[in-house]
């Protein structure tokens, strides 16, 4: 390990064999940019994102770093910086094989607001999760520990109301800033929120106490710092929840996509059927299934 | 110039000189990093930010990287990807000799969520709000036409339900992909959201149909692609509405402070006295007043 930093890199990248066909998506401001391709043969969406940067190693890059003056002016100065190549790793998701679904999910498409009532659920969105059966076998293998085992932070096994606590994809667990976990609960019945009753309030409550509990323990961040939420819709249907550092700007913690779990445990403690009645607004993406279904029903 | 990109580093670095005092501010989606230290004893602010990740460099850094697996599972993996140098500069700006309002300008303060019961309100909240009379001059202008009386986008000065709907500051009104307008409601005893009941169903609702109507006649925006939604805490307390973007990423539309304007009509419509009784989360910064009294009371 030459670069020193406890780390092993293969000589050889597998990537070296993917072939760009298409740019999904381009964050600038992020720093991320999304694309479909082909990987041996089969096709293949890769993210590249560049990692954060940490404050316990700009030292490390000021000393090692190679500069370059771009402009000047007054009391202000630009330069071009280049790092030690162990201080500015980025980050590669793949998935591969790809199918259609992935594709799409990481296209920038055009969002709309959905207004479904609590009827338009068992009309038009539980049927067509149904048909969908989007597979849950990546949750099942987490919650089997056949996969993921070692990154598990924190475990109830109970069946009723137990969960497992992971980091997120989106969390490379190397600052607090962006933290990001998600519990995934054990019982398999609940698809989100929409299915929430009061019968479900231990549930609810035991992942709020023992999660920001875990958190506590394990990152020493309090739950004053944290953001606890569900998603509806969530991106998948088997029931979790979200614990963002309450500082950071990550996607979908806007008013239009989450519920905040004290707002939820409040609004089932007033009225146990308030989620199978109440009218929820969703955003949905142009090329969403679902959106055309809701288009069909003359509910758009 | 051995990379053969056409630039040119010096060997030494004048950044090696710098040593950081502390983090104004640490970005993690941004991946930008503020730092105030000293540069040969001069005050200085160094900025770093990642660049974005460019479509014509994707192969070459595919071919030219070295990769470490980090996580496999199902038909997800992640790498870590050290990219050839020359592809993953960083710019830094440097600001020196900087000044205290340098300094300032670029420091992010810490926020804590708090839990406000409806009691809290009544004995912590309101007591500040009144002790701080905050001045309500600018907004009374505006409902006068004293000052903004061009910008105005639609009125209806019923005294009861009527409202001025005009642009934000933060909206250049320059692309829609960034839409946002104020509704401020011509009625003066409303402080908050904290202070609607089911009396002011009428008010709302006119808000709700009538500001709808305005973005879509002014600026060709379906209310699908809003975002109508009240802060709490506000940032001033006279009632007022936010309309924006439904895809724009503006803040202040996180969960953990925005409140949808049709959830809070049906909260309303379900129980007249939701807002008065029921425990609401927000941020506050560390510098903010309220925040004292909140731990002074006990309650953080």
């Amino acid at each position: 390990d030459p670069s020193g930093n406890g780390e092993e890199y293969g000589e050889k990248s597998i990537l070296s064999g993917f072939k760009t066909t298409t740019v999904l998506k381009d964050s600038a401001l992020e720093k991320t940019i999304f694309l479909h391709g082909k990987l041996d043969d089969q096709e293949a969406v890769v993210i590249l994102q560049k990692t954060p940067i940490r404050e316990d190693t700009v030292a490390e890059m000021f000393s090692g770093s190679r500069l370059k003056l771009e402009m000047r002016n007054d009391i202000y100065s630009t330069y071009h910086l280049q790092p030690p190549a162990h201080l500015n790793v980025i980050k590669a998701t793949v998935v591969c094989p790809a199918t259609e679904k992935h594709v799409k999910k990481y296209q920038v498409q055009e969002s709309f607001l959905v207004e479904e009532t609590g009827e338009d659920y068992l009309s038009i969105t539980l049927p067509y999760i149904q048909e969908q059966s989007f597979s849950l076998q990546w949750v099942f293998n987490i919650l089997e520990k056949k996969a993921e085992a070692d990154r598990i932070v924190y475990e109830d096994p109970d069946p009723d109301v137990g969960f497992v606590l992971l980091p997120d994809f989106k969390w490379d667990q190397k600052q607090m800033e962006d933290l990001y976990l998600i519990a995934i609960v054990h019982r398999r019945d609940l698809k989100s929120l929409r299915e929430l009753t009061a019968a479900h309030l231990p549930l609810l409550q035991n992942i709020s106490s023992k999660g920001k509990g875990a958190v506590l323990e394990r990152y020493g961040l309090p739950a004053s710092k944290l953001r606890v939420y569900l998603h509806y819709q969530p991106s998948y249907y088997h029931l979790h929840v979200h614990f963002t550092a309450l500082g950071s700007e990550v996607r979908g913690c806007g008013v239009e996509r989450a519920h905040l779990l004290s707002d939820v445990v409040q609004n089932l403690q007033s009225d146990g059927q308030h989620y199978r009645k109440r009218t929820l607004c969703f955003p949905l993406r142009a090329d969403d299934g679902l959106l055309r279904k809701f288009e069909r029903a003359g509910r758009l």
